[in-house]
Parts: structure tokens; C-alpha cells; sequence
């Protein structure tokens, strides 16, 4: 008789994961980009001449050097990060990490604990709740308006905590293109919002994975870069926005006696050197030429996906243009729930985000949902958007 | 006044990382590899040829296709463990992780809670002992002996620990060039620990990350491959041995069930695309070839190794020569502490594995060690071993 090895697993796993299927015709979710705009040209020749220069140094872990990461890699991100985020960075601040999820759970195993409180945008990264969730961590979500965080609400939050005797363990912020809302918050709010933590004695986790992907460059220095006092901030970002998702290359940006605690908890022996090579051999000549027509080919994206949304559903949803990324948030009307929209958008080929995974209150969220339009083609937007009204109307119709 | 960040972490976390430091001189530590085997001129050749090809697929995560890792590269390794390791293996039962560690947390993960207990062997990967001990986990050593775990003994561990009440999690074995010990189990021995842990409902977790460097080819099929009920073990692999360790690429199979339970708890968003893409490109044309040859250069490297402990060590030290790998394991008489010596040695630019970190055990392991051959050119395992010998000897000599 076989032996049941599922049986003797911990019974407090999440469900296993279903069978491996296509996407849909329609696929509107995750953060897939935009496939004509890999430079696969480039990163093929940067590989070549990356390997054949320093392929012998594979035979050693980290490459032989840091594990921190690849020098040449972490230099390129403090060039970056000097540059685009105005942010000064030392080398060793920074550590790489296997795409930015393994940044949140370093941060998250540093910090958290089952019965912990953090702090949260209303409307968020997905990921990171389902993370916050499986960790037996609660949270209280923080309104959003158009430019992002609401500071005077985040004062009343912070106060209630204080009066529950509660102290939260961070404030997760995704202050440029904040997803899904894709705002970036002003300088202004960026101060205020350090004022405030720092007088109640929390850390912020600033997630900026999104942030090369600002339309116009007007990015505003990072929360980190304006943190005066010091000390007070974790920063993440990624290069698969800005390069390739399926590349898994991330960094975490603090202090370096943090850097070297979250590093102690990395204990994956590095981040994939090829990847981490290629891309530092690539980065420093191409990445601004790069980013610059990658965000010209998504903008267009985006202007057509918003134009179809207000062309198919027109009043009955709101949508802020986003300032950057790779999706729009929608708004429905009350009593639309985006949930069950998707039961039927997927029997019609369409897959998007309904709103209650991506909310700190799924209530809140029901009437809400993201659609990604980095990696659909311009007809595949027009024409699933479309559809997407047509499922919506004959849901609305059966309603009434 | 800077925000104290570190204090706000959990209590219970290991040591931050020491700042980084270049190895010493004569550095017989890790699982690095030998530089000029590094198959880098044909990386690079594949890296071209794939991303050429196939490079746009890096805009969606998983390339488009299964969290279970890039097909054809799944299929390298069902094609490889079926001719080498003589088991049989589809497709969906092969999991692609960022390097065998992964496997392990992985593994772990879905298996253990703190207090639990678990059978390991007598002399074990290091790294799985921390990770235990990080986990809160017990565990009993089973005694090895020139061909590998000792059966007898393993039944009284199973009877005893039955009397007890506990019900070990699972077994943790490597039977294809035992870490640390070089040894490689036969077959009917895998017969019988199969047949024993069954009696005892003891899944078997089996690591066969050196299995690819068996000196002659003489590998037994794998446990996994004799377990004729079906169910029972949990098999993992990796390419850091056979390729490069700075690569990031191990694999897991087991039955489909538990792939997709073990899949469920893997959040990384794919292991590292580029590292997939290329080995997948190079491994069937290249593969066997390039493991002939690495095996030839670290047997002669094994070669220089023993001779040189032979000369210089003599009686005062037993070693048993493995039977492929990059490690020699070295037994000292009653009364030596490696953990001590390893100190002398680092002072004079030598640094080992003492055999403490490498024991289930750390009494029995302390005098004894592990010597990595891997890595160091032959002059250097020459002068390094000679030079440990002088500290060896001076530190005994201190002792009289």
C-alpha cells in the first residue's frame, strides 16, 4: 500500500497548489510585462561577455565575494538609486536578494511574530497579505486618496494603536506607483509621514518595486532618502519591473547592522550569480535607454486600456490614471461585488484581481479590482475589456 | 537621534553576519567547485542560443509556463535521473528550486514544527543541523560505517524512540556520497532502511546532491527508485555540484500530491529564469561529458589530498577514501578537538570544517573534520595540508 507522506505533513499548510494551467485568452493579473520590450538582445550579449571575462568565478559560491551579492551589481543599484531616487547608497547597504518577495520575507521574518500588528495601505500588494496572513499577523489599513497615504488618518491609527497599548511593527508603504492604486506620494506627505512614525517608534518598509516605472520621471526622493534622524526606514526594490519578472533579482536598501541581520536569516547560499552577472554587465550602459522606451510602451498600454474602461463601463466606474506600472484600480459601484465578477469573467476568458485580496478590509474591497496591462497586447486589452463590460452588464442585469 | 532599528527585530533571530572577509589562503571549506572545470565557454554558448530564442518569455514570471519550473529543463533532469540514477521520474513530480537548500527549507517546512523529532545520520550536511536547531527541532544520529548508515542501529533508534511515544518526522539520509563521509550505501542496504522506516510510518528524505560525482559510475539506483509501495521519500538533487554552485538550481521530486503541497509553500515567484533557461540549453548536449571530466579533476585533487594527509598526518589520523565528492572526512585520536586546532589553523590561513557543526553528536565529532578538496589548486592542498599538520602537531605538542 502506498504511504500517505501528505498525511504526515504539519495540518496548518496552506492548500496545495492546483494543477498547472494556460492563462486564460483575457489575462489581466500579475506582474508580467510587456514582451516586446525584453532587451533579450542585450542581456544575451551581456551574458556572453560576462562569462567569458569572469565565468571561472561560478565554481564558488557568491561568486567568491560578498554574499551580500555581486559587487559590480550592487554598485549599479547604488548608481541607480543615486540617480533616480536621490538617494545616496553604500555598497554595503545593499543585498540582494532573490527577486523582492524574498525581501519581504526577510524583513518579515526579522520582524514579525503570530499576534503582531502592522500597518498598512488601505488598498495594497496582494502578496504581502496573503504573506501577513499566513504569518498570523494582523493589520490595520490606512486610507489612500489620489496622491497616496492619508496622513491625517494615519495620526488617528497610530493613536488608536497607542491607546489599545498596541505598537505596530512597521508601516508597509508603497509610495511610488502605489500598487494598485498606482499614486506616488509627495515630498511633503513622505516628511509628514516620518514625523508621525518616528513619534510613535515605528519602522517603515518602504516597497518601491514599481518606482522606475514612473511615467515622466517626476519621482519624488525616496522615504528613506528623507529620513534625517536615520535608521528609521527598509527599502526594496526590483529589477523585475524595470528588466524581467522572470529574472529574480531584488535588493533590500537599510542600514548596514540591519543589512547584516536580515542577511544572517538568508540562508539560501545567494541569489543566482548568472542573473545577478548578466544584469550588471547590462545595467550601467543600457537601463535608462531601456526604462525609458519600456515605460513609453507601457503608458501607451495604459491609455488604451483606460480609454476601453471608459469606453465600455463609462459612469458606473472610477479609475484614476495611474502615474506609472503596469495596472489601474477600478471602482464599481456599491453593491458591486468584483468577487463574483471574476467567476464569471473567467467562464468568458478574462482574469483579473477582484478588490478583496488587495484591501486591508476585503469589504471594502468587494467592489473593487486591479487589471495589469503589462503583458496584453493593445487588441487583447480593447477586446477584453470589452468582454469584461459585457460579463459585468449581464451580472448587473441578473441583479436587478 | 537614529531610530534603532536592530531593536525592534525578534528576539530570537541568529547573530547578524560578520562583515565579510576575503577566505584565507588555505580555504578546504563549502561546497565550491573546481574554477577550470566551470563549463563557462559553453554557458555562455547557451545562454545566447536560448535568450536569442526565447528571451521574450522572460516578461511573464515562470517564463508563461508552471511554477513547477521551465519544462524542458524538467525534462533534462527526468531524462538524467532515469539513466543515471536508474529512477524513473515524470515531468509534474519534479519541482525546480533556488538551489537544494530550498529543497531542504521546502521540505521542512511542510514537515516540522518546534519539539518534533528527526533521525539523521551520525555525520550530516552541516547546514541541515542548523537549520534543525534554527527550527526548534530534536533529532537522533543513526551510526554510519564505511558503506553508510548502519541499519542495525537505525532499528534500534526506531524501537526505542517507539517505546517513547515519538514518531521521528523523517529520516534524513545521504546515501550517494554521504556528506561528510564520502560513502556510498548499497543496495540492499537501501532495501532494508526502506522496509524498516515503512514498518515504523517514517517517511524517508533523501539528498542526493553529490550523487552526480561518484568517482567510476558504481551508483546504486536511488531510495526513492526501490520504494515499491510507493510514497515514501521525498528526493532532492542539485546542479551546484555538477555545474557550478553559484548557480542556484536544485530540484525536488516526489509523488504529484506532494509536489503541489511543497509548491504551495514555495513564494519566491520562480526560481531564477536565466539560470533555468541556460542549463536547460546546455545540459543534454553537454551534461555527461562535462561531469566525466570534473570527476577526473577532483579525483586527482582527492588523490594529491590523501597522499599529503598520509604523509604528513601518518598514524595520528584515519580518513576513508570517499567514494566521489569534494570532501575528505578525517578521524583523529580520542582527545583532539578540531574545534580548538580550527582556531591554530586560522591564524596560520587555513580554515577546515570542524567536525562538531558536522555531527549529530558534537562530542563524537569533536576530533574530527572535513576537508574540502574542491576548490583548491593542487599545490595549495599540498602546502595547506602540510601546514596544517605543523599546527596540528604544535598544538599537540602543547598538550604534553
Amino acid at each position: 500500500m502506498s504511504f500517505d507522506m501528505v498525511a504526515t505533513f504539519r495540518p496548518d499548510l496552506p492548500p496545495a497548489a492546483e494543477p498547472w494551467q494556460q492563462p486564460p485568452p483575457f489575462s489581466f493579473v500579475g506582474g508580467h510585462n510587456d514582451a516586446d520590450s525584453v532587451p533579450f538582445g542585450g542581456l544575451a550579449e551581456a551574458a556572453v561577455n560576462v562569462l567569458r571575462r569572469e565565468g571561472q568565478a561560478l565554481a564558488t559560491y557568491n561568486l567568491g565575494g560578498s554574499p551580500l551579492g555581486y559587487l559590480p551589481l550592487r554598485q549599479f543599484i547604488c548608481d541607480k538609486l543615486g540617480v533616480r531616487a536621490s538617494m545616496p547608497v553604500e555598497v554595503d547597504e545593499v543585498l540582494v536578494t532573490s527577486g523582492s518577495l524574498q525581501a519581504l520575507d526577510l524583513v518579515n521574518e526579522a520582524l514579525l511574530s503570530p499576534g503582531d500588528t502592522v500597518i498598512i495601505e488601505q488598498a495594497t500588494y496582494g502578496g504581502m497579505l496573503s504573506r501577513l496572513e499566513r504569518l498570523g499577523v494582523d493589520w490595520v489599513g490606512v486610507d489612500l486618496d489620489e496622491h497616496g497615504i492619508d496622513v491625517g488618518h494615519l495620526a488617528t491609527v497610530l493613536d488608536e494603536l497607542a491607546q489599545a497599548g498596541t505598537t505596530p511593527k512597521y508601516l508597509y508603504t508603497i509610495p511610488t506607483v502605489q500598487n494598485p492604486t498606482g499614486s506616488v506620494l509627495p515630498v511633503e506627505r513622505r516628511l509628514a509621514l516620518l514625523d508621525l512614525t518616528r513619534r510613535f517608534g515605528v519602522p517603515i518598509f518602504e516597497d518601491d518595486c514599481y518606482a522606475d516605472l514612473v511615467w515622466d520621471g517626476e519621482r519624488p526622493p525616496t522615504i528613506r532618502s528623507l529620513d534625517d534622524g536615520g535608521g528609521q526606514v527598509i527599502y526594496c526594490g526590483s529589477f523585475s519591473k524595470s528588466i524581467a519578472p522572470a529574472l529574480r533579482v531584488g535588493y533590500l536598501v537599510a542600514d548596514e547592522p540591519v543589512i547584516r541581520q536580515l542577511l544572517a536569516l538568508k540562508t539560501d547560499a545567494g541569489t543566482g550569480a548568472l542573473e545577478q552577472l548578466t544584469l550588471a554587465e547590462y545595467a550601467p550602459a543600457h537601463f535608462d535607454h531601456h526604462v525609458e522606451r519600456l515605460i513609453a510602451a507601457l503608458r501607451a498600454k495604459c491609455t488604451t486600456m483606460i480609454a476601453a474602461v471608459d469606453e465600455h463601463f463609462g459612469d458606473d466606474v472610477v479609475v484614476t490614471p495611474p502615474k506609472g506600472g503596469i495596472y489601474i484600480w477600478l471602482t464599481f459601484p456599491d453593491g458591486v461585488d468584483t468577487g463574483a465578477l471574476s467567476a464569471g469573467a473567467a467562464a468568458a476568458g478574462i482574469e483579473f484581481n477582484a478588490g478583496a485580496g488587495w484591501s486591508a478590509d476585503p469589504a471594502w474591497g468587494a467592489r473593487r479590482l486591479r487589471l495589469c496591462f503589462g503583458h496584453a497586447d493593445e487588441r487583447s486589452i480593447r477586446d477584453g475589456v470589452a468582454r469584461l463590460a459585457e460579463v459585468y452588464r449581464a451580472s448587473t442585469a441578473l441583479d436587478r
